[in-house]
């Protein structure tokens, strides 16, 4: 059946659009950590819409599954077939069209497969910000962005990417397209359905093209990198800058000693404001006067009030980059210190300081020896909370070590990477039934043959 | 049956849960327009998630439909029952507790009933803002505020409801609460199934408590009031306070001179800068020191590119209400100049001039001797499009006329006021078939007795 299914595929989108060569199928067959290799029957590559809609309808003919792939960057494995050589995956790089920039109307119309640096690129040639913005961007397709509804930098201030997607276009299971692309800001008539299809990951249809949001570019820009004695001291100093600064603050990131530690180890970068406890990366812009004033206001009174220890404002644009690259170098430098056990974790902001405490004493006790990595969005809530282990330690342990302390807090076990193929099991164990339930009656309503990106998020019934 | 489902309701809640005289549920039998006259089988006032659980869980089991109120301040009949007599009234007003204020994390978590000035209040007095604002904000309740996706004067920076609900507690037809009541700015762990509670008008299940997210509040306000020669030339007025203020402006009005006349004349208010043409009102907010500096060279630019012909900035709070005097006074006066025929739509906010100008002429040709009351949040492209007529107009026809319009532009016939009952029918007309059944799809898997406020949005099956 498998090969039948093949030629029709092949039939409807001609050589450019399937793949069958092992060798031409193996990029789109394992996320690029190597950590989830998979086995696709074939993978197509649709270049409109039509098109997509065309495979779908012939995979639910067929009774094969589908998986979406966009720019195959993310982390947790949710766009790699299984091992089964049954599944179809569906490339979108070849719809990659901007389709239209309105500077006036503060919009942006992509096709799912446009890259999402280009949409940037588009956006910012037009005098306006799109401003989600993460490590992969230059990678990452517009149409994965939405379907795991990405974080990133800059969700302190302009939210998760759901926040942004104002039109949506998708294919639904059966091979229907439901052309939503409106390009609205406000739009209270029905069902706004295109909310089920942002942050599924693919489970329950197909985005092909959507509307996004642009925001007006800020002029100026207050990079600031602060030590603080401790995490508690961080929060402070979020209240302050919240109240100083208010809503221009657009990154609040808060970076372990150890962090800094293993960048200056393994990339040969060393802070202004020193690496022995903890330090806060604070960014701010606005197009008003006053930001640079009140950017040192709140550097000056949290040295006085002892919640910072040391502080520097970047005084180029260059200087700024100095302070991100000692942040964005900590995945990387990560990597290079050995074994690590991943979590993408929030909660509320307010018990940040708790949760670390907490967390730290848990895997002191229960898996001594290991390293915690910690930084992140704290002006989110969020914090990839890593920790680095010997050969004597096993991942699930820790993984349930930090998610327990997680639940007690309220938390999520996943902020913004999503729950792939990764987080599947734990889902089911962190999530209350009700809810797993209710998100199973979603799914059957909307896929009720079960065929797309099976496994992914929700277990196969 | 019905008679037997009063007896086990009045059983489970006590009197003061249960309303059955015909002058004590008169109240909640009809709108405050009095335009959608109904009859409540009963009103139930249950005081807790569990007894609103057991409430829909006895109408269930009775098949008797619900039909979910809050403030009962809602422009389109989405909260009252219809005339059988047959439908229970489930006022959420009892469970009014604000639960927690949390000025640190940002966020605020109230039950269903709670009246959206006092959830702005708490938030007030922990010194942050709850964003969403407008003029029914006294008596609307929380939970329709949700239900309904409540837009308002500051949607322009903040956006709607949606974009502030961080977590939510509903109870789903069968009864079953479903609690995500979590304080979390970023979760992507599984189905953001309360997507699906939120502006859907009490069509799938029952908000029955939220967590909000707070904003800071903002030191500094500018309020302006501009008269410019035409739409085009407010178009370019928003692009231009874009650009020199950026996302600090919460709201921008634009107010036709037939709206400024009627407040002239039946409130005896008169604007500054003159009612002879279109009026734009900008607001801005931000706890940086440039934010009026920038509001005056915003008022320079435009009035030496002709692009304003007079314009005034407030140099008080009082002169700021003033100003918003006028723009508040423009419904209650447009009532009091007789009958209307009343439009909430939205179009891509740069196709506002080309909108009005066309709708402008189909109705001079269509419906001679009407006048046409526009005003609104042109910011969000969301235009109040209200037609006086006299005796010779018909409503229907006109609704045609404006709404065909829309339609030309990609636009929406509600931008912030729902569907209910008053415009279902439209709504079937102006979306897609494909969209329309989709959210069939949706409400038959979360409620497939039919009984959750049938009829509203969607018509009955």
């Amino acid at each position: 059946m498998t090969q039948s299914l093949i030629d029709r595929l092949g039939a409807r989108l001609g050589p450019a659009g399937l793949l069958t060569e092992e060798a031409d199928m193996a990029p789109f067959a394992i996320d690029w950590r190597r950590l989830f290799p998979g086995r696709p029957a074939c993978v197509v590559r649709p270049a409109s819409t039509a098109e997509v809609a065309d495979v779908v309808r012939l995979c639910a003919e067929a009774g094969a599954a589908l998986v979406p792939q966009g720019g195959n960057t993310g982390l947790a494995g949710g766009a790699v077939p299984d091992g089964s050589a049954t599944q179809v995956v569906l490339s979108l790089a070849r719809m990659n069209a901007i389709r239209r920039v309105d500077p006036v109307g503060l919009t942006l119309t992509a096709e799912a497969g446009c890259v999402l640096k280009l949409a940037q690129d588009a956006a910012e040639a037009a005098g306006r910000l799109l401003p989600v913005s993460f490590a992969a961007e230059g990678s990452a397709l517009v149409g994965g962005v939405i379907a795991t509804n990405a974080g990133g930098i800059n969700v302190v201030r302009y939210g998760m990417t759901r926040g942004l997607v104002l039109g949506l276009e998708v294919v639904l299971a059966d091979g229907s397209i439901v052309d939503g692309l409106r390009a609205l800001r406000k739009d209270n008539a029905g069902y706004d359905w295109k909310q089920l299809f942002i942050g599924t990951e693919g489970t329950l249809g197909i985005v092909t093209a959507a509307v996004l949001r642009l925001v007006p570019k800020p002029r100026h820009t207050a990079t600031a990198l602060l030590a603080v004695p401790d995490p508690a001291a961080a929060l402070r100093l979020f209240t302050l800058a919240q109240e100083e600064i208010g809503d221009s603050i657009q990154a609040f990131e808060l970076i372990s000693g150890t962090s800094l530690a293993l960048v200056e180890t393994h990339a040969g970068l060393r802070s202004p404001v020193g690496t022995a406890g903890w330090t806060v990366l604070i960014e701010a812009a606005s197009s008003l006067s006053g930001l640079r004033e009140a950017m040192e206001g709140v550097l000056g009174t949290a040295l006085e009030r002892e919640d910072a220890l040391d502080g520097v404002l970047a005084e180029s644009g260059r200087q700024a980059a100095d302070l991100w690259a000692l942040r964005e170098h900590v995945t990387e430098c990560e990597a290079r210190a050995g074994k690590s056990v991943k979590h993408d974790v929030s909660v509320p902001i307010t018990a940040i300081p708790a949760f670390l405490d907490e967390a730290g004493r848990v895997l002191e006790a229960g898996a001594p020896g290991t390293r915690v990595n910690a930084f992140g969005h704290m002006g989110d809530g969020n914090i990839h909370y890593n920790v680095l282990i010997g050969p004597e330690h096993a991942s699930e342990a820790i993984n349930g070590l930090v998610h327990g302390v997680v639940d007690r807090y309220g938390g999520s076990i996943s902020a913004e990477h999503g729950i792939g193929q990764y987080r599947v099991a734990e889902l089911a164990r962190h999530r209350h039934p009700d809810e797993m339930a209710l998100a199973r009656r979603i799914k059957a309503a909307l896929d009720p043959q079960g065929l797309m990106n099976p496994g992914k998020v929700l277990a196969r019934a």
